[in-house]
């Protein structure tokens, strides 16, 4: 199954990925609706053109004639949604997220969800240092990598049609991956990430430092501007995972540390050696 | 003292940096040459227009006639030049460098160089991830800051000097530091930063992992990429204060480790929330 024209399309979750969702498929002639929290984010999509019609209220008929419908919500709120108004989805509705981490979310909802609709999860890696529809744009997607995770549950239909949306989108890669791997990926890649420029912003209060900062400092700091709340749960949802990869970061550093301390220029040059290669495969391709 | 279209102007050392200082002045008006260990680089720059002459050799007359000289050397190819080369240099030059570190530079140069010659250090916080004058443009310079690093030993109008040619680059800020507040400032903002991404890049090598990468990612690691010859003898130039600011973020990622793993959501919040306000004023005026 693929996209279609004849689909209708709901977001619940008008945020910044749910925003930049509605723009892109909106832009191609796709029909799209919204069901979010706040009147003010409907009115800014309506305004902007990225939604065909929004709503604050969850509308029995908007679900009951949705045939694909996203959730871009914190995972526990998902969770809540889906137990109070899955009775109201159309019988073969495809549902599917942009949830952060997978373990957490992915067997609960399909062991809770109705048996004549099919939750596929998908993670969309892209985001931005602000939030809200009024930052959304579909510009995030280039070059930017799109994950399907499908369980033993999914048929190959479902994944194919999650699988077209990211192509849709314009993601450059979609892959797959099981819930645990990609648990383990994002804790390393993404979360890991996030932990380091937290703590690196944290490490110093310096007056002044800005004065004398540079592009690495800055790159690497970026994400240290982060939405606590969404985060934190993320953290929490994904803690083995992470305190694991946080682990491992934890021994390289040491290992550096203790070459900078003995003098160890060979070993240190082997590792940057080793960081240059390695970080060549991971430019972006736009 | 200011700089002036009457004064010589000599770069001794085209690589990214020498290349993108001579590519600035010389677009100003500016007389410009240069002396650098290849030909290619020399022919480089003839042709691309941004020096007026080059040469591989040391030429007495160059130097004989040099008003200003930029030094962009590793540091201990600069000491040894120093050495080498300036019964050459003429009466009231006064000198200036690039290097990344001063405690092992500044002291050094001024108790060796003629009394009839100054030396006033200053540090460019602009670079790439590439090197050489084929990669160099002034643009780097848009935004950044700039150091003047003045000793007991310089006089006011070699300070005015070196912070006039930081303005006439282009550099968004140009400020003064003590040599020992310089390299502890360094040693947090450029050289912690790229510890921690050669240790990132070297803490994980599950293949695939580019398929699954956000921007974070590539943001944190774009200076894991980095010139092994050149980092290793900073980082060893600057070791006790740069191994007291990696014990310093060790101690910030381990009190969000124990809080992960603690479950201290309010405790990661408020880490979170003074990453977030902390980081906003460090970034960039463009």
């Amino acid at each position: 199954m693929k996209l279609n024209k004849n689909m209708n399309i709901l977001i619940v979750g008008l945020g910044l990925l749910g925003g930049s969702y509605a723009e892109s498929l909106k832009k191609q002639g796709y029909r799209v609706s919204a069901i979010t929290r706040s009147q003010s984010s409907v009115d800014f999509a309506l305004s902007k053109g990225i939604i065909d019609y929004g709503t604050t209220e969850v509308e029995p008929e908007l679900l009951r004639n949705a045939d694909l419908v996203v959730f871009a919500l914190y995972p526990h709120i998902f969770t809540e949604w889906i137990t109070q108004n899955q009775h109201l989805l159309k019988s073969g509705a495809v549902i599917t997220d942009v949830t952060g981490v997978k373990g957490c979310i992915v067997g609960k909802i399909q062991d809770i969800l109705r048996h004549d609709v099919e939750f596929i999860a998908a993670h969309p890696m892209a985001g931005r240092e602000v939030c809200g529809v009024q930052n959304s744009t579909d510009e995030i997607f280039k070059g930017a990598n799109y994950i399907v995770v499908p369980t033993e549950k999914n048929t190959k239909s479902a994944i194919e049609l999650c699988r077209d949306l990211g192509e849709k989108l314009g993601f450059h890669q979609v892959s797959e991956l099981s819930v645990e791997m990609h648990d383990k990926m994002i804790a390393f890649l993404s979360q890991l990430t996030h932990c380091i420029a937290v703590s690196l912003m944290c490490a110093d209060n310096t007056p002044g430092l800005e004065y004398y900062t540079g592009d690495s400092f800055r790159d690497l700091t970026r994400i240290a501007k982060i939405n606590d709340e969404m985060w934190s749960e993320l953290f929490l949802y994904n803690k083995d995972a992470l305190l694991t990869e946080m682990d491992k970061f934890k021994a390289s550093f040491d290992e550096l540390y203790e070459k900078i301390k003995t003098g160890d220029r060979d070993g240190m040059r082997q590792m940057m050696r080793t960081s240059t290669e390695r970080r060549k495969s991971f430019d972006k391709h736009i």
